[in-house]
This record gives structure tokens, C-alpha cells and sequence, in this order.
């Protein structure tokens, strides 16, 4: 490892070798948010976490959304998955020299419609100009922090005999990404998800439900949750494919591109892990929402402290597989 | 006002109309940290405020630190400003594909170095590799909290009588960056002043002392910070120029380069707005640490609700003019 590749940022195998090998050797002592998606601060009488995160999608304008949105929905999402209702922001746009203004202020009010679902509030906005050629067009960092009111929910929580729920059919953002910059013109009606989870958990976080492991499928997608729940939790994950709602438009456009839909990122969807009775619960609430009408259990966990743990995907015709950590180069610049 | 234009962000006159006319058009209504360095939030028994920042400064590594420390110092500096303690940091890195890995160590180091400084703690990290062209070598976006132990300061709280504090030297950064960037070789022992403000202020956080205002003098510099208090509370302020301490290395850049060293960038310098006998305690103070050796008063406060508000810089000779607030292009990626 002497030199960054793009493979280092595609959420998988090598980005989390990257991390280990070379972050935390420097800054391990002071990480407080190890393994998860957000860090937890301040005990008083409530508990905070916050995330951070920078968007370089390409294109900045996509079907389903723009970097706007999904700058505030990513880490809207990752501070609901600590449980957490969303409630301050910053924002640091970095700027290339000539872009134009008509195309930020597109971005600025998908920015403000998204605010407004979850009454996010901006603590805190800086803005960078760089010469033309020192950055492509313009790159967002969102911090976000949330009012955790769901407690207990962790990647090491994870219990044999635990259910995984999916909140949604997957793969959609990333075979819209594909589809956007291939050169084949795929004629498809394929939408981003990029959605703010959080008014679709609501009702779930005020209810006696217990979540034990809650995470947004982003890069990497399923796969990738998948298997860092099955690590932290020392457990196996068994999936069934056959349960797995995927839509015609990405199993078509995978089929076209040979992409495998559980290393595809969502920009809105997450899963559960909880017991069997309260992944029923969690699956009724979402079912209940336009947004969560394709909720369904996908799996189960089996084992604990297992030394090498396996997420296992069964077919339809009863053969099993590995779904494995995603490696190599997926592609960049995806959110 | 068509196009992005690297005035747009330049910390003066353009930065602030465009972010008047084009940010605050469409998220106003979400912004709670207007016209200050960070946001407050969260009034339970503590109070909290938060800063977000982009680092995008080339050299990335520079005489006197690097892209790595800015990142941590100038975050830091920007919720001590408010009164606070510096207590967590979220980091963000965007990387370019090939950049080599010695480098990014070699910033990890100087980011550990400076947590260890004010005990900061990392809650959360992010990094996104991008192809090669797709952004210069490495941008830092770092978002802080802090703990408020110092009530009462804001820009709009300057008041007639008050003194004007400067805490050292001024133009150290961004003479160095003039050199750094500049083809003529100046052999110039100049430093930039990167460094964390806090630990110098602690002492006046914990005593009597009150703080109208506090700012550090980043990009825009002293005539920044001036110009933005005097608008903010409606006051003139008159500066001695004779008082405000310039290192002969400044001296000497501005004078070859022909350049006003009251508008460039500090990344260690902070200014306060106290009375008279509370400026005179902070000076004391400050003179006690090495750091703060040179600190003095440089100016005074005068009248209110003033219409149009001034900045005069009275010289040696009694004659006066007026330091205005930057304009135009000074010089990109400086932070």
C-alpha cells in the first residue's frame, strides 16, 4: 500500500483494510464512533451522536435527486441509525471556479425541501471557492447530529435466532449511477431512493420495540452490512435471495451489466436486526407507510461466537452461497 | 452574478454578497449561527456550539504545518471564538486517486499532535477516494464542538468604550502562502501562525473577565474581523496602526509583493472587544504565555447605532483613512 487507489473508498474489503492500517494507527486513541455509523456524545440527561460525511457524487444531478439532497439525507440517515432523531447540521459546500450559480441554487433548494421533512435545523455553513481544474464542479460535507431516543443499538448487538428486516427493495441508486454514466443509453425509468429514513422509524424508535442492530445499505449495499454485522457480532447471517425484494428495473439493468444487486449502494433503505416477535412489529409499522410497503424479513442470524462468521444466501432452489465483504474497485464517486 | 468566481470566496465584500443573495435566499429560515463563527445548540444544563470548515489549501504542507493541522486548529479555533472549550471534531477527508499513502501520513501525524493539544475527541470520520483530476491531492472538511464556558460573546456586542485586543502578530499565514506560491525565491524564514487558540484563552475563560466580541482574524484578516464588528454593532472603530505588532518578515513580504498585510490571513491570531479594564486584564494575561507575548491594544470603540459603520486606521503621523473590508481576488486556497 503506497499510493491511494480508487478502491480504497469503495466501501469494502480494501477501504476498511485503509482504515485500519492506516488511520487508526494515527488516530485510533481518539476515534469515540468505532464501528458505527455515528458517534455518541454528551450524557446528561440526553444522549447525542453525530456523523459526518463528504458527497462527490457524479453526476450532481441524477434521477431521483441531486448532491443536495443526498448530502442531507446521508447523514440525516446515518445519525438515524444510532437511533436518533435528526436535528442540526452543517454544511461546507466546496466550489469550483465557474460553476454555475443557477445550478447551485437547484442544489441549495433540494438542500431546504429536505430540511423540511425533519425540521433539520443548520448550525453551522462555510463555503470554499477553488481555481477551475482543482476540484470537478462542486463536493458537499454534511455533519449532522441527532437526539438519540431509541437506545441500545449496535453492530455488535446482533442475537442468534435474530431476524433481518429490509426496509426496501435494493440496488436502486446504484444502478441508477451505472446507468447515468454508461455509454449504452439504457432507456430506464430507474429512480435513486435517496429518502431521509427517519419519519419512517419514527413510530418504530417511540415504540417498546427493541432494535438490536440498525444500519442504511449504503456503499457496499447489502453485502457490506451484512457482513461488518456478522464480524462485530461474531455471528453467521443467513439470507434468503428469493426474499429479497429487488425491482425489474435493477434486475433488469444488472442483468445488461452483470452487476451483482447486493454490492449496489441505497441512499434509503436500512435493516434490522431484532428478535423474531419485533421483526414482525417492525415489519407491520412499515408496511403501514407508502415508503416502507416492501418491508419484509429477509433472514436470520445463527450461532454466536463464531471465529470466521459467513453471511450464507440461500436460492430459491435450496443451494447456498457466500456473500462476501465487497472488494476491488465498485465504483467511485457514487454519493 | 452568473458564475462562481474565486472572489466568491475570498472572505471579503463578494463572499458576503454572494452568501446574502444566493445561500441565505434559500436557507435562512434553517440557519441558527448567522453572522458568527459557530452555531449554539442544545440549552439542557450545558450549552453547546458547533463549526464546520473546508480545508483546501495548497501547499498542503507549508512552512510552519500542514493541511492536517490547519484542519484540526482552524475547527478548534472557530468554537473557542464562541467561548468554548474545544470537546469533539468530526473529520472528513476527499482524496485523490494516486496520492501517496507517506503523505496522508504524515498529515494523520500533525491531526494526532494537535488532538493532543486540547484533549479533542474524533466522534466520527469519513473518507472518499475520487479519480485522479477529480479534486487537487487531499481537502480536510472538519466540523467541532465545543463546550461553552465563556457567555456572551457575539459580533454584535461591541460597545462604545470598549478596547480592541490583538492576541500577536498579524499576517504570518498568508505572507507565507504569498511565498510558498510565489515564483520570485524570497528566502524567507516566515511561518505561518497555525496553531490552537484555546489553550491561550482557558485562563480567561475561567476568570471575571467579560469578552463583548472575539474573532480569529482568518481569511480577510484584521480587516475582515473589523469591518464585520463594526457593521454588526452599528460602531466605528478607530485602530492605531503604530500599535498593531507586524514581524519584519511581514513587513518585508508586503512590501516586495505590494501587499496590505490588514487583510492577510492569520491561522493564531484572535481579536477581542472588551472594557478598557477588562482589556487591560486580558492582556496581562495573555503576556503571561509564550504564545501570547506580544499581545496588545490596538484600538477603541467608538459611538452607536452609527448608520454607516467605519474602520479608521490612524498612522503614525496622526493622519487617518479607511481600512475597508477586502475586495477582489486576494488569493485561493489560503485555508
Amino acid at each position: 500500500m503506497k499510493k491511494i487507489t480508487l478502491a480504497h473508498g469503495n466501501g469494502g474489503v480494501e477501504t476498511n483494510e485503509f482504515i485500519q492500517k492506516v488511520f487508526k494507527k494515527y488516530l485510533g486513541d481518539f476515534l469515540c464512533a468505532d464501528g458505527e455509523d455515528a458517534g455518541i456524545f454528551i450524557n446528561n440527561a440526553k444522549s447525542y451522536c453525530m456523523s459526518t460525511d463528504s458527497y462527490v457524487i457524479s453526476p450532481i444531478f441524477f434521477p431521483g435527486g441531486d448532491i443536495g439532497k443526498l448530502s442531507i439525507c446521508g447523514s440525516s440517515n446515518d445519525v438515524a441509525m444510532m437511533g436518533a432523531k435528526p436535528k442540526y447540521i452543517s454544511i461546507g459546500f466546496i466550489i469550483e471556479e465557474g460553476f454555475e450559480i443557477i445550478e447551485l441554487e437547484k442544489i441549495l433548494v433540494s438542500i431546504k425541501k429536505e430540511l423540511e421533512q425533519t425540521s433539520l435545523q443548520i448550525i453551522s455553513a462555510d463555503t470554499k471557492v477553488v481555481p477551475k481544474g482543482n476540484v470537478d464542479k462542486i463536493f458537499i460535507n454534511t455533519t449532522a447530529i441527532g437526539e438519540i431516543v431509541k437506545e441500545g443499538i449496535s453492530a455488535k448487538n446482533l442475537k442468534e435466532g435474530d431476524c433481518i428486516v429490509l426496509s426496501g427493495d435494493i440496488g436502486r441508486h446504484g444502478s441508477m449511477i451505472f446507468c447515468a454514466r454508461s455509454e449504452i443509453d439504457l432507456h430506464s425509468n430507474l429512480q435513486s431512493d435517496c429518502k431521509q429514513l427517519y419519519p419512517m422509524l419514527d413510530k418504530i424508535f417511540q415504540s417498546d420495540i427493541s432494535i438490536n442492530a440498525l444500519r442504511d445499505a449504503t456503499r457496499g449495499g447489502l453485502a457490506a452490512v451484512m457482513n461488518e454485522w456478522a464480524n462485530a457480532s461474531k455471528v453467521n447471517i443467513i439470507l434468503e435471495e428469493k426474499s429479497i425484494p429487488i425491482s425489474k428495473e435493477v434486475k433488469g439493468v444488472c442483468e445488461i451489466l452483470g452487476l451483482e444487486p447486493y454490492v449496489l449502494a441505497n441512499e434509503g433503505v436500512c435493516v434490522f436486526s431484532a428478535t423474531a416477535s419485533d421483526a414482525i412489529k417492525i415489519c407491520d409499522i412499515l408496511n403501514s407507510s407508502s415508503k416502507g410497503k416492501e418491508a419484509t424479513i429477509i433472514g436470520r442470524v445463527e450461532g454466536n461466537n463464531i471465529a470466521t462468521p459467513k453471511v450464507i444466501l440461500k436460492n430459491d432452489w435450496g443451494t447456498k452461497r457466500y456473500l462476501e465483504y465487497p472488494q476491488g474497485e465498485i465504483l467511485p464517486r457514487i454519493c
